[in-house]
């Protein structure tokens, strides 16, 4: 494990402090150099240590909140349902690159996306990323913009013509704002959707009365709001017809065979980067006949066509999601972070059930996400001092959709065990309290 | 100038070194801390001394280039079109806060955002943009995604029904590419172009045989790969009707009279940030009649109303934007911008004019772009060891676009002084000694 292996290298000397002769300077941030205890880690503590770095920023933002302590214990755990939480040590290289990466004179956010500088790291990302999801040679790699959103109209678009009828599984929102979007390109059929019953279900596969000519089936694979999360996959009925599954808040956080399905997208500021990239993996016979009104930035052909670099590329995002897929090779791919995940999510719902009623999820108990976990208070009257007192001690972003309420703890990939572990620790000690 | 008074809190002491344990370690980056001499600077020099951070990222990009050397002579003079140089107290700040803004103990690549901190942002964002272009409060100020090249098909489909037409006047690639998108939505007349002379020229506005019914009349501002700039509007000859211009490359980098145009579009990362952030400024009585078949994502309307964040915006690049706005405004705000671009341009044009035929513009001198300043060698055949030798000095991204040829210098807001007088003695040398 290279990642377990490099750690020392970030321990530096002690509280090195880079004075100012401005003490008056309104912006004091801390540049991080410890790289800090994380589950990639093989189990030797280090003791936190940082540089202080006194730079001048005029009034950035006036009145924003500042630390006056140093050290990793600076850092929240971030329940964010995106954008989300970063690997620490991913964001410290990013931040050690920022101004002039590697020697090349300049920053990421500067260089020419034909440059040589950048066509490495798109490359590099690209290459990864099918390293880590094993993803099949007649499958093309797109990295686009504009999120999930801009797929539910890209799709239709690339895939039907308008006589076309497309199958939905609506298993939450998202499958459901995509069902809204096709209807301007294709026909649609809900062959079923869990609205009844709040969206805490994935209903069994063959209950579904597909239709005999879909052109395919869409379904998102993990509803970030609801927390219902598919754990297989439905087979599609037409045997032209094909699987299409948004993974914007699981990607990348467990094995997945690719070949099951014709197109797999997603929004990167889940699991794999920042907001801004989204990436989409698709059969690369889907490819080529989108209808005459498609956007020529929807379509699909004029981007495999030019490999993600037919206008200019998010190459920031892009670059940092390149980070962060080395960084789960380092970990020992995907199998090693589901392992990882699933043991966060047993945590956190063992200690919901054993709560007796005290916390409670909605979501039946097979189909209950691995990244998002949307929990209540039986006394919902206490909800609101839960999320700030636990905003006190550093855990943020524990709020539920406000389409939903109640909590909501995103626990993806980045997602320390030990951010798990307070939180549960942290509704031990409130039941305790308010029992 | 609160730029020029904070200069010296970036002093620190001379090249703290952080020794590292490992020092076969791949990746040897450098945190720089020093505010560098940049145009606006009140004249008070400074040593340039490094803080040395070395961090293990372990075969981050296998044989990349790679600089022994320490401090601000690393950076590069980079003279591409886009992604383009960025202001280095802008990437100096963003390095400072990008493992944790101000305290808040989150990255903004980890912001929520719905969150206080990014909505604090992106406000401040849009204020300064405001107040940089004096932007009339009946305009709405967006930030999207997907380059202009969305904007291409989104502009007819909010502003168009298929049956209107669009008045187009087309002085380089980019004008002519909108032409062609537009057409999959409405119908397009090309009342000017310049293809025939290259590109080379924008027509008297007293030639333009308008349509008396144009929806409204697009121009590309300035265009990036043939460096034709227009100095004055057209006025639209439909009373209805109103002017839209794609400034991607000259946006911020002088004033411009808002309230002459409907719509206002461009890319960010030519002068106002990375790429992935793509900022439309729109007359507020043009948004909400789109086409029906127009993608959610395209609507003007939809992200209108939700202030930019109806789904994930690309956060970090606002961020980046806002950071650059702020720049801009401590120089003085785009008069003073304007300033030193005029006095950078002439710099170089001037060069090419004194070399007695050596080098060439083919530019008309009227239009020639403060920005993009394209130039041949009368012996062509010198023009790749012009471009080999400038990049062995540190000048790099001088090759010329694909589709002209020769060399092209980009010379946009973030392109110190000192850049275009390193670059202007060097082809001074280079005639020497090819003469």
């Amino acid at each position: 494990m290279a990642a377990a292996a490099s750690t020392n290298s970030f321990l530096v000397g002690n509280n090195t402090q880079i004075p100012s002769s401005k003490p008056k300077s309104t912006s004091q941030s801390l540049l991080h150099l410890t790289k800090p205890n994380t589950l990639n880690l093989a189990g030797k503590k280090t003791k936190p240590v940082s540089v202080r770095c006194v730079s001048s920023t005029p009034q950035v933002q006036d009145g924003a909140a500042r630390s006056s302590t140093t050290g990793s214990q600076d850092r929240v755990f971030n329940f964010a349902a995106g954008p989300a939480t970063l690997p620490e040590n991913v964001l410290l290289k990013a931040q050690a690159d920022l101004y002039n990466w590697r020697g090349s004179g300049m920053s990421v956010m500067e260089m020419s996306h034909r440059g040589k500088e950048f066509l490495s790291i798109i490359q590099k990302a690209e290459s990864d990323l099918r390293q880590l999801l094993e993803i099949p040679s007649e499958y093309s790699v797109l990295f686009l913009q504009g999120g999930a959103t801009t797929q539910f109209a890209a799709l239709p678009l690339n895939l039907c013509k308008p006589n076309d009828t497309v199958d939905f599984v609506v298993t939450g929102s998202w499958g459901d704002k995509a069902v809204k979007e096709a209807k301007k390109y294709c026909k649609t059929s809900v062959v079923w959707s869990g609205k009844a019953d709040k969206y805490t279900k994935v209903p069994p596969f063959d209950e579904l009365e597909q239709s005999v000519d879909a052109k395919y089936l869409h379904i998102c694979a993990n509803e970030t709001i609801h927390g219902v999360e598919f754990k297989e996959y439905p087979v599609v009925r037409n045997p032209d017809g094909f699987l299409v599954a948004d993974m914007s808040s699981n990607f990348c956080s467990k094995p997945v065979d690719v070949s099951k399905f014709g197109v797999i997208y997603g929004g990167a500021q889940k699991n794999v980067g920042p907001s801004g990239v989204t990436i989409v993996i698709i059969r690369k016979d889907l490819i080529g006949d989108a209808q005459e009104i498609t956007p020529v930035m929807l379509d699909y052909k004029i981007h495999d066509e030019n490999s993600s670099l037919y206008n200019t590329p998010p190459c920031f995002g892009i670059y940092m999601c390149g980070l962060v897929f080395e960084d789960l090779l380092e970990q020992g791919g995907l199998r090693e972070v589901e392992r990882k995940n699933q043991m966060k999510a047993d945590l956190l719902y063992n200690a919901i059930e054993e709560s007796r009623g005290f916390f409670r999820c909605p979501v039946e108990k097979s189909v209950r996400s691995l990244m998002n976990v949307p929990f209540t208070l039986e006394k919902s009257e206490l909800e609101s001092e839960f999320i700030k007192e636990a905003a006190k001690e550093g855990m943020v972003q524990l709020k539920g959709h406000r389409s939903v309420g109640g909590m909501r703890a995103s626990i993806y990939n980045a997602m320390p065990l030990a951010g798990v572990e307070k939180l549960v620790a942290f509704m031990k000690d409130f039941q305790a309290k308010h029992a």
